[in-house]
Order: C-alpha cells, then sequence, then structure tokens
C-alpha cells in the first residue's frame, strides 16, 4: 500500500455540484484540500437538465452564493437564459432560473477548482474509506493508493452501485455511459452506514435538427435579467429561446400501450422513485384524466443542436421513447441522440447524519448531495457549502456552522433530511419554508451576511458593500414610515396624476406604498426628495413596506420556533429512561437523536404528549444536574 | 429486437479521430449516415497528447484537409501554437504541428458532427454486427436495438475489451476511466476476423501550478503560423508556451529500481507496446546509456493548469510516478491530476483488409483508426477518411478510392497497412515513403485537389482556387526556366547587391535561384518582373527550382514503380497453382492476396525469385485467357 506523503485536511469525493462547492469552501477556508474524482473531465458536469434554480432551488443558489460556493458565479457567467419565474404571485414565490450551457459550465467550474488555492485535484476512483477509532483517515483508490486526511466528504451523486434502465434492459452505469463506484458503497456499509436503493430518471435528449420549432411557441427569458450572484456586476448574458410543447392523447395511449417495457412497472427498478419529478408513465399512470403534459425543449449548448426535453423523464423502452416522442406537436420527424434511462444507485438515509451532515458514527465523515437521497443540482450543491464549511469547522477545531429553518431553504433542507429522513429523492419546495416571506431570494445576502462573514466566507470589501445596501433599504423604509403626507390639495393632484386614490387624513409615505398599484418609482415621481435607490433596493423596500404585516406575524412565529429551538436536548440523552414513550416513537427518537425539542417535535408521528414528556425530563434533568 | 425505422446507408460506430472523419465524408456525399458512440460528450476527444500534427503526421491532416476532411480545420480554430518542425532540413520532412485546446478542439468537433446534413449522431453501445450472405446488415446496441445499413464503418480506438494498467494493478476500460466495448470485439470475430491484442500508453497529467516553469525553457510557437487547412482564411492563433525540460539520471535511477511494479516487465501486459512511442521506462531500459531524456510540457486547453508531460508515457506504479517525476528539472513539487497508464486492446490484424479498409471477407464491412493497429490522432483521421470514402463509393457502386505509394503518405501508411500486417502499432514516418520529395506537406492541396474533385469532395470554388494557384506557380517556373541573365556588368553588380557570386556565360534565371543563399523574394529585388507571388506559392516555386534534380530522379522510380503496381494480379488468383513458391512465401500470398505485382513485392520476406515466378505465371495466364 502506498500512502502519499501529502497529507490533506480535508478529501472530497466526488467533482459533482456537491463535491465542487465542498472543495472550494474547504480550500478558501485556507484547509489543505483534495477532490478526487472519477474522471476529472467531467467535472461540474450537469447530468440531468440544462437549467439552475427554479422553484426554491433559487433560492439555494443564492445561499451558496453568500457562504462563499460557485453555483451562481458559475451560472452567471455560462448562462443562455435568465427568467424570474412565479412573477404573478408573492415575492416569497419568486425564484430565479437560468438556461445553462452545459459544457461551458462543466468547464468553467473545471478551472476554477484547477485554479483555486489549498485544492488539488486528482482523478482515482475511490474504493475504500479508513476509518480508525472511530474517526476518519484517509480513503483508499482503485489502484491500492491511500491518500489520508482528517476530514473526508463524499459526495458520489448517483455513483455508488449505480444500474441504468432502458425498458427491460440494464446496465451498470453511474451516470449515463460512465462506470459505476460499486466498491464504495460496501466500503460505507462495513463502516455501519444503512444503505438504500433510489431511483431517478432523466429524458431523451434530441437532435434540434429534427424539430419543427417554428410550429412551437418560444419561451424567452427575461429582458432585464437579474444574475444569481450578488457578486456579479455588468450583467448581459444572451437570451436562448426554449419551446414550448404538449403531450396528447395519443402520446399517453402509446405509453399505456407499452408499460409492460417499463422496467418500472415490470418490477426490475426496487429504487424508489422521485415522487416530485416524475417520469412522463409515472404521470400517465397517476394522473389518467390529464389529456396533455407540459414539455419544454430546452437548448444544451450555444451551439449544439441537442435538445433537452424537459418533462419527459423516462426509463421507457427505446422503441417506446421513439413512438411517443413522434405523437408529440414539433417532434413528429424527431431523431433521440440519448435516449431517456432510469438509475437506480445506493444512498445513505440521512437521519444517520447530524445538522453538520457528519455522520454520527464516523467523526469527521460528512456526506453530501444526492448520497443523502436528494434530487437535484442545487440541492447538492447546497449540501456541498454545508458539509465543506462544516468539515473546515472541525478541522479549525470551531463551533459548527448549522443553518436554521427561519435562516435559510438550506437550513431547512437539511433539517427535513436529518431529522425526516427520506423515503424517496427529496426535493426542496418554497411550501417546505414555513417563514418563507422572510426567506425570499432578493435579500439572500442581505439576512446571511452576517453569518457568512462571520464564519469567513465572505470578504471584508463585499461585507461592507452589503452593509451600504442594508442601510439604504433601512434609511428608506425609515424615512417612509415617519414622512407623513397631507391631504392637501396638491398632494391629492400629484396622487390623481399616477392614478391613485386621494387621502382624506394625513398618512405615512409607507401606507402609500403599501397600495397595490403604487411601487417606489411611481411615489418618487410626486415625492422626489426619496432616497436614490437601484432597482433591488426599491424591490426590497416594496416587499418590506407592502407585507409587513405578513413579515410580523413570521417574525413573532419565528420568536416562537426559536424558543422551541432552545431547549436543548443532552447528547447523551437516554429515552429509555423516559416513561411513557410508546416504543416506536422511543426507536424513532433514539434514531434520529433530536438535538433540541423543535426538532423532536418535527419528527414524523411525533406526537404533543411525547413532547411534554420529553419536556418535563430535560427540565427535571437540567434542575438535577446544577451545581448544588 | 427493436429495428428501427430508419434505415442507413452507412453506419460508423465511433466518435473518435477515424469516426468523425469517416462519418463527415459520408454525409457529405450525402449518404445517409449514423454515427454511434458510447458517448456524445467524447466525440473528438483526444485521449492522449494535446497535440496535432508532427513529423508526416502533419503530412497526413493536409491530405485529410484536401479530400473533404475537418481535422484541419478543426486544429486551425482551437490550436494554441502552431510550428513547422524541421525547418533546419529539407523540404520533404517539414512537417505542421499544432498544440491543441483539447475541450474546445472536441466541442467544435461535435458542433461540427450535429450539424452537418445527413448525419445522424445516437450514443449507444454497439454488440453485435449483422452479416447476411457475407454483406453487412447492421448492427444490435447494448439494449437490443437494430440499426441497419449496407455499409458499416468500425473505429473503436482502443475500446475493444480495453484493459488499464497502472503499476500492477488493472482494470477494465476503453479509455481513462471509460467503460470498454467488450461484446463488439467477440462479435467480429465470431464473423471469422482474428483478432489480436496491442498496448498503447500515455503520460500523467500534471498540475500546473506545481511546476517551476520559471526554471525551464519556453518553447514558443511560429511568429508567422501557416494553417493546416488550404480553406483557413485570416489565420491568427494564439501562441501558447510549452516548456522543455530532461529527465536524468536520477530519474532513470528510480525508473530501474522500480520495475519490477511495471506491469510491461512484470510480465502481465499480453499485448505488443509501440517501438515509436515508447514509454519511459522502456526508453531507460533499451538506451541504457542515454544519461538524459526530453520532456516537453504542453497545456491541455487554454484556461487549464493541466499539463500533458510529453514523453513520460508510463505504466509504472502510482507511487513510482510520483517519486521519478520529482527527480525532474522544474518538476520537484509536482502534483499528478491523472496517472499516466498502459492500455491493452483487440485489434484486427489489416492483412484483413483491402486498400479501401474494406475487409476482405465481410462486404460493406470497413475497419479505420486504432483498431487496425496504427497509433496517433492522424493516422486514424486519415483511415476514417479513406474509409468513409470507399463507404460511400461502394454504396454508389463507383470504382473504389485508392491512394497510392507515390500520391500521398495516407497511400503509403494504407498499403504498409494491408500489405506488411501489424506487429506493433504503426505510425507513420517520412522515411516511410519512397516519394517524399513529391509528398510535400506544402504541395498536398496541389498534388490531390484534381483527385479530390474527381471524387466530390471538394467544392468547385475550392477546385478553381487551387488550379489558379497552380497555374500561378507553373507560370512562375516557366518564365525562371526560360528567362536568361546575361553576364552583364549591371546583372553582376546587382546580384552582388543580394550577396551572391557574378555570372559568367547566360543562364536561366531559374539557375540563379537554385543557389541554396538566393530565395524567390530576394530574386525578386533584382528582377522586379518576377511574377507577383504569396509566401506559399514561392516557397513552392522555390523548392521545384532547387530540387529539380532529385524530384525528377524521384519521379523516374515512380515510373518505374506505377509498371509494377500496373501489372494487376486477378482476384481469384491460385497460389496453389504456382510452382517453385516456398511453403511459407505461398501462405503470406494467400493471406495477402496482392492486388498487384507491386504489391507482392512489399510482402515482407518476398524474393525477386518469387516476384519472377508469378509475374511469369500472370502472363501465361493472360495470353492463355485472351481471346481465341
Amino acid at each position: 500500500m502506498y500512502i502519499y506523503p501529502k497529507k490533506y485536511d480535508c478529501i472530497v469525493i466526488g467533482g459533482g455540484h456537491a463535491g465542487c462547492e465542498a472543495a472550494l469552501i474547504c480550500a478558501r477556508l485556507k484547509l489543505n484540500t483534495l477532490l478526487i474524482t472519477i474522471s476529472v473531465d467531467t467535472i461540474g458536469a450537469m447530468s440531468c437538465n440544462p437549467a439552475i434554480g427554479g422553484l426554491a432551488k433559487g433560492h439555494l443558489v443564492k445561499e451558496v452564493d453568500i457562504f462563499g460556493g460557485e453555483m451562481a458565479r458559475n451560472i452567471d457567467e455560462t448562462g443562455l437564459q435568465f427568467k424570474i419565474l412565479n412573477k404573478s404571485k408573492g415575492p416569497a414565490v419568486w425564484s430565479s432560473r437560468a438556461q445553462a450551457d452545459m459544457p461551458a459550465y462543466r468547464l468553467r467550474m473545471k478551472h476554477t477548482l484547477e485554479h483555486q488555492d489549498y485544492l488539488d485535484v486528482k482523478q482515482a476512483n475511490v474504493e475504500e474509506i479508513v476509518i480508525e477509532d472511530g474517526k476518519i483517515k484517509g480513503v483508499i483508490t482503485h489502484i491500492g493508493n491511500e491518500f489520508l486526511c482528517d476530514a473526508l466528504i463524499i459526495a458520489t451523486g448517483t455513483f455508488l452501485k449505480g444500474k441504468i434502465f432502458i425498458g427491460l434492459n440494464e446496465f451498470h452505469a453511474g451516470r449515463a455511459w460512465e462506470p459505476p463506484a460499486d466498491k464504495l458503497s460496501e466500503s460505507l456499509a462495513k463502516a455501519g452506514l444503512v444503505i438504500g436503493r433510489l431511483k431517478t430518471g432523466t429524458t431523451p435528449r434530441l437532435d434540434g435538427r429534427t424539430i419543427d420549432f417554428d410550429a412551437l411557441e418560444p419561451q424567452m427569458g427575461d429582458d432585464e435579467p437579474i444574475p444569481f450572484s450578488f457578486k456579479t456586476k455588468n450583467f448581459n448574458p444572451p437570451n436562448y429561446p426554449c419551446y414550448l410543447t404538449y403531450t396528447n392523447t395519443k402520446t399517453h395511449e402509446v405509453i399505456r400501450e407499452n408499460l409492460d417495457k417499463s422496467p418500472l412497472y415490470s418490477g426490475m427498478i426496487h429504487g424508489i422513485g422521485t415522487r416530485y419529478c416524475p417520469s412522463i408513465e409515472d404521470k400517465v399512470v397517476k394522473f389518467p384524466d390529464r389529456e396533455r403534459h407540459q414539455i419544454f425543449l430546452e437548448p444544451q449548448d450555444a451551439n449544439s443542436n441537442e435538445i433537452y426535453a424537459d418533462g419527459l423523464n423516462t426509463s421507457l423502452d427505446y422503441e417506446v421513447q421513439v413512438k411517443y416522442l413522434r405523437t408529440i406537436k414539433g417532434l413528429e420527424k424527431v431523431e433521440i441522440i440519448r435516449p431517456g434511462y432510469a438509475i437506480e444507485y445506493d444512498f445513505v438515509n440521512p437521519i444517520q447524519l447530524k445538522h453538520t451532515l457528519e455522520t454520527k458514527k464516523i467523526r469527521g465523515l460528512f456526506l453530501a448531495g444526492q448520497i443523502n437521497g436528494t434530487s437535484g443540482y442545487e440541492e447538492a450543491a447546497a449540501q456541498g457549502m454545508v458539509a465543506g464549511i462544516n468539515a473546515a469547522m472541525y478541522l479549525l477545531e470551531k463551533p459548527p456552522f448549522i443553518l436554521a429553518r427561519d435562516e435559510a431553504y438550506t437550513g431547512v433542507m437539511i433539517d427535513d433530511l436529518v431529522t425526516k429522513g427520506v423515503k424517496e429523492p427529496y426535493r426542496i419546495f418554497t411550501s417546505r419554508a414555513e417563514y418563507r416571506l422572510l426567506l425570499r431570494e432578493d435579500n439572500t445576502h442581505l439576512r446571511l451576511a452576517e453569518k457568512s462573514y462571520e464564519y469567513g466566507l465572505i470578504d471584508k470589501v463585499h461585507y461592507e458593500e452589503i452593509q451600504e445596501h442594508i442601510k439604504k433599504v433601512n434609511e428608506a423604509i425609515n424615512i417612509l414610515k415617519t414622512t407623513y403626507a397631507m391631504p392637501s390639495i396638491d398632494f391629492n393632484k400629484r396622487l390623481e396624476s399616477i392614478n391613485t386614490k386621494p387621502i382624506k387624513t394625513k398618512v405615512s409615505l409607507s401606507k402609500i406604498l403599501a397600495r397595490p398599484e403604487i411601487n417606489y418609482s411611481l411615489l418618487q415621481t410626486i415625492v422626489p426628495d426619496l432616497p436614490l435607490l437601484n432597482k433591488i433596493q426599491m424591490q426590497q423596500t416594496e416587499i418590506e413596506i407592502k407585507y409587513e404585516g405578513y413579515i410580523n406575524l413570521q417574525k413573532q412565529q419565528i420568536e416562537k420556533f426559536k424558543k422551541l429551538e432552545s431547549i436543548v436536548i443532552p447528547e447523551d440523552f437516554d429515552y429509555d429512561k423516559v416513561a411513557g414513550l410508546s416504543a416506536e416513537i422511543r426507536t424513532r427518537l433514539k434514531e434520529i437523536m433530536p438535538k433540541t425539542l423543535g426538532q423532536a417535535m418535527r419528527i414524523p408521528g411525533m406526537t404533543p404528549v411525547a413532547i411534554q414528556i420529553i419536556s418535563i425530563f430535560i427540565h427535571k434533568k437540567h434542575v438535577q444536574s446544577k451545581p448544588a
């Protein structure tokens, strides 16, 4: 066994969206880091859809950005189209989404890693993790080399015992035609982690030349695109079209007729699939009344003819894929470049993890991304960021980095994962965030800059820039709230000029801005003294004023939430000694070992009575353990 | 079995340098073509060194260019440095070489394929070829789909039963960490082809940040770079440096001490390695007196830190790679990104092929590239071109496209392959070309335009442009030969002004140009009436005049060669009926079934007596078979 002479502080296995963020953040915190990947050429590869962001996912990207990650910058530099989704709904659910140039995205990420100080990149297949006295010690590669480290982050995506299905055919692969990582999974099991099996899938890639785009509705990005990263200035990305089409009853007929050729319905696939990104055959079976489903045809890169068929993820037989595709408007003569497929892979149920993403069993071993049962690039990146920061904190012997549910979508996701575990691939949604009006995308960097600065994840210049921004917004809000308008004829005329009702009594400017038809720049036309703000500052000022009531309500809820979260359950808490708990709840509690009463409450199946019992017991113990 | 409804004229298996050219040429000849590759993302990938061209290889690239291929255009658009090698030697051996931006090269090739009319690209793993009545009928993929075709070109590189070695470790892979194609090889054997085993290797890829470039000698490209393609205008490529360093006695000591950890020297590798691109351990063992070997450190892409260590191809143990690298100047602290490795793979000995690269056994089945036992991107591309054109000619029922040894390096290579067969990976050299003074790089498109136009591989505009160029050169030569200078005082003074001897008698201007110290533009300063020529036209005029004697000699040799080549051996020639041939020679002849007496002569081990016997026999038969 050759032991590599350079000892690393942290090793990251996997060069996907989780691995890249984890490695970059550790290195940016000046820890000697090594990223090991099966193929250096696929670092930052987008295995499925050519897009970053989307509902709630955009939030994660912005959180990764403020905590020193790369995904936001990477898509800003290589995106083909940018759009804010849900603009017709409330600001809590506005989400950024961008089409990506897949090879450009991948290469920029690879180059970023290669140029990062304190970071080495090596191509190898890790087959074994080395543990000593319950602590991680290193990894062993397929050619028998040991690399030593004090912390290890595993971010292997779908590669652990990956198996691909197309119709009734199956073959071993970690992604598309790439080799899987079989032995590592066995090593994790040997280390005592419980391994499960999940399934996901992807769509056929189509030859754009064989699509009748003229028959379809183009979907453009925003005319005034907003970047993901607060660091991106002078943003002027291209605006490539996507195209919208639909399945139809004929499509569904072809699929229904051929379900016997589906590995999903013939029982070949044992892994549990994602409910939130169902295959087209799932949609057809589960929603028999729906006459059509939306399909977005998206470009894969600026110069390519390859088109991603968003909405058509499938594991149906190749023949069936060809047939049903050709029933769809615009795709009558389509040629497939790469067929859709399902992939089944090993995962580690995240109830085996702490909120830091460290495994409870092995000190210094962190897991991030799809290995934890999630799906999505953004979910992976956010976990990579958290695992990276926490590996660093662990190494530096500093307090862990934990994002609470009221702080960030990342906090919501990780709390969900480690508290509720995963039965099917987990995806983030705005509905998962209780306090989503506070956790908006637009104020991500404002909310989290303080914490980021505290952990050394943002430099002073950027931090001060953000503080300046916050100051401006707060000043504006303050002025709006403390400046009153009188119901003078002159002022009411001015109100009329901007098509809003006159006032009858003295009212604050904030009350006027709160009117649905008014926005900051409109108000500025009749109150020219208002502070000058940029577009984003205006937007934030408007939201704070217009949604003040809801925001205050959420703040109150957060206070309550924080009370429960502040009641810490001791790490060595012995549930066996707590009388009155049902056997089932006791088992769950022992499995999860919640850190706070709040977390205990969120365990699926938990009852208020059980919480009360535990609460009393903690209190008693606390009193008992006080020095006499 | 699903039979794909679209029937193709030609299918190409493999998206490497051979496959891309083959597919593009078939499609450009308007035949419905399908390229099947294991991964669409690795189309045009450079598996080994980041360079195109080089000694004799540059010639091949230019030949591929004139016959409608893409390699030349592709490197012109994505090269990082261009250089003419061997400029200090005679023009016969001048060769173009360029450093490539590997991902840019790959992506441009992928995009070219994707936009080519008549060409479909599909991702699949072909496991079986389908033959009916001795003719190719289609292929079957790993997911049980049959694609029909009338011609099939197999260009699978090192993927057939690929096995990688690093030290005493081995694992199955077709390239780096990519999966091999095992079943296709078995299908070829079942079809009656004799399969052999070869070996090649690649070098470690280094982290540029850990190299002390300041201590090394930079190697720049030419200040006035010349493009590969005659179609490239306004050529203004970048000029990235390479760096030169050397192994030393310490390096060799480390290698010698660790040969027991070499798969090559421990007998693990059964495939025969390439003599012409030996591993560093081979060099150390075979040339024990050499105190150092040259290493070129070459960039892999414009933005990457990955550095290719040209000259260090190795299958030594990872530990040994680290150790010997760090003995080299500039590499004292080097980190490896990807280790070097050896790869062993199946090949088809090309004596089983015709000059068209069609297999003798199966009609419509063509093989191109490394599967035929060659090494090198350029060798592969040239074969892809020949296989592509011939598949097209076969389908169109037109005469085959055969390049003779006196026509092109491609002709030399293919004649070598099908006549002599392959015992070790074949590489092109200028020394393999008997008539190399005629087969220069600079005049490639002039020599071959006629033939290219005849086969429909070049459009009229380009053809006429070349004819115009030829006309200009010929006019200039004619003027130089028919214009005489008188030994006047005035003219001799002018000669003196350009530092050359005076003349004593009336001489042609060509005689003056033939002087070593004179070139066309210099002569023009004293004979201003000479036709205006561009740089390349001047160069060609100079070469034709200066090397006239040699050129005429080669032309005479070619005449002789052509005589033997014109004596066709009938396809059904029965060597068993020819008395006087030794058993060994008879076996060889029956194996190769040479098409002409010329080819028969080039079979290794052939004797002049045997040739004479065959010659007489052909003559007799010919006389006998004449109508009475």
